[in-house]
């Protein structure tokens, strides 16, 4: 999705910057969990094959991304900014992994490939994704990533409160429910922000958090999360109603299939793309006080409305 | 297993002053899990229902007793040792309700009951036991547990050590596979070590770790936490042998039925319970210099030699 060529780049997107950016940073945090994650081999090889084969699956590493901007404003040494946002992509791996289970969406394709119950099976699909979230606690709490142990356990908490009940296992909950539910708007924004919102929330939240910066910047950066949150989930629904499996290398038209009611469903498209450039503007306005170190926070949401995949 | 009645402790076990302190303590971790587990009711009630279910199922607490008897030798909090024995059971749960999943052991019962999946559905086990996980690190990070954040982090980092894959998630990824290799006592122990022996490390080095002990206590800690964790699986391993589903709620004789290697397959029940016998001596010695305090985790290796169920 965000991996342009450079020929579109040219075309004038306007954000070539922006996708460089993107680029630098995906490669930064694969790098890291290369290292971090078990490596390959061993009696346990199947389920350390197996996490690796989902992560390292192309994807855009767009929550490491809004983690290390987000510390890049307060002057977070990227060595500890890039292990956060290693296990923050662990953690949405493992729920990827977990939600293509046949018990769950029953995904045959992620990214263009097998997902990990297909390429491997589905026992080892659950432990590779019990493994990623365990990872991701451990990668967290180690002192390599804080000096202070303060920090790290509050970066702890916040990453299983939004990993939980109350946040993305509480959403996706909602969701395998939702079909046979008539949810209007206000759930379908609750729905939201539980299953996607609160891992958005996490990452942008995590600079100021490992910064010590304080509570008002937690505040801010949190405002910002909810509103790039949605716009994203409004840029991923209208993709689900408009783009093709080809663009986007996994199922579309799913949740129409499902009779899942999304903000796209219930307002229509262009009220609904209305809607995500309002909440655009209002996420860069949140960042722009801090200047120049926010200017890919305040790219960001206006990119995912030009999103094909 | 471990609650007897009244009348068979007055024909003679020993072990009625270890009974009490079992029955006592497994009440007290009940009440904290009780009020740290997301309440029943609202939205994702679904899993948060399955939970509960999974975690309130009559289970022994044993590795929340190991865990509190070890706070007790350095005279920790028990409101403290109280939150990480909560989350170890959180975790020790979370494994259960995956580990009986259709696509590992396809086990429809559990302590008598109807495991989770079979009690709910399989996405909702799925996803209680990613919550149950993740609530365990969300209780050990939070300063209640402990006013030292350096502490918290600490017990993180080696509870997702205990729970990953060079732990329980690596012991069952080669427990799944077990099957199709011809494992010797050596692998054989290598496999229990990290299946079940790593989360009772967990609960045993807690105690100096809460207390700030210093790393000869929680070297001692471990070297009692090994043997202890042979001597339990020995016992587990004889029980699948010689009870019955009746006694133990759960089937039996699983594991000749699987093929699987286990040290009674390997050396012969005698054999076995000779080694059982001569690690809970062993065990106990470790922990004699503690003195009095110690005198449930002495006499717990023992009692587990009279397991019925």
């Amino acid at each position: 999705m965000l991996q342009r060529s450079g020929h579109m780049n040219q075309t004038g997107t306007g954000f070539s910057e922006l996708e460089l950016a993107l680029q630098m940073g995906s490669k930064q945090v694969d790098a890291v969990l290369e290292r971090l994650l078990p490596p390959p081999g061993g009696l346990q090889c199947r389920v350390q094959d197996a996490m690796r084969y989902a992560i390292f699956a192309g994807g855009k590493r767009l929550r490491p991304f809004l983690l290390m901007q987000s510390a890049c404003l307060f002057g977070v040494a990227p060595v500890q900014a890039l292990r956060a946002a290693a296990a923050i992509e662990a953690v949405h791996t493992y729920s990827l992994v977990h939600d293509d289970l046949p018990c769950m969406d029953d995904d045959d394709l992620r990214r263009g490939r097998p997902t990990t119950h297909r390429a491997f099976d589905e026992a080892t699909a659950v432990l590779a994704g019990d493994a990623l979230l365990t990872i991701a606690f451990e990668i967290v709490a180690d002192p390599d990533t804080h000096p202070s142990g303060e920090v790290r356990a509050r970066l702890v908490a916040e990453l299983a409160r939004a990993s939980g009940t109350l946040g993305m296992i509480g959403g996706q909950t909602i969701d395998i429910e939702a079909p046979s539910h008539a949810f209007g708007a206000d759930e379908v924004i609750l729905l939201q922000r539980l299953k996607t919102g609160a891992l958005f929330e996490f990452c942008c939240v995590a600079g100021p958090i490992l910064a010590e910066a304080g509570g008002e910047h937690e505040e801010r950066l949190r405002a910002y999360a909810r509103a790039f949150g949605l716009v994203f989930q409004i840029t991923d629904d209208l993709l689900d109603v408009l783009s093709t499996a080809e663009k986007t290398g996994k199922a579309v038209g799913k949740d129409a299939k499902q009779g899942k009611a999304t903000l796209v469903s219930l307002v229509g498209i262009e009220a609904a793309r209305a809607r995500a450039e309002d909440l655009a503007v209002q996420a860069a306005e949140i960042v722009a006080p801090y200047g120049a170190p926010a200017n890919s926070l305040q790219a960001l949401p206006k990119y995912l409305l030009t999103r094909e995949a």
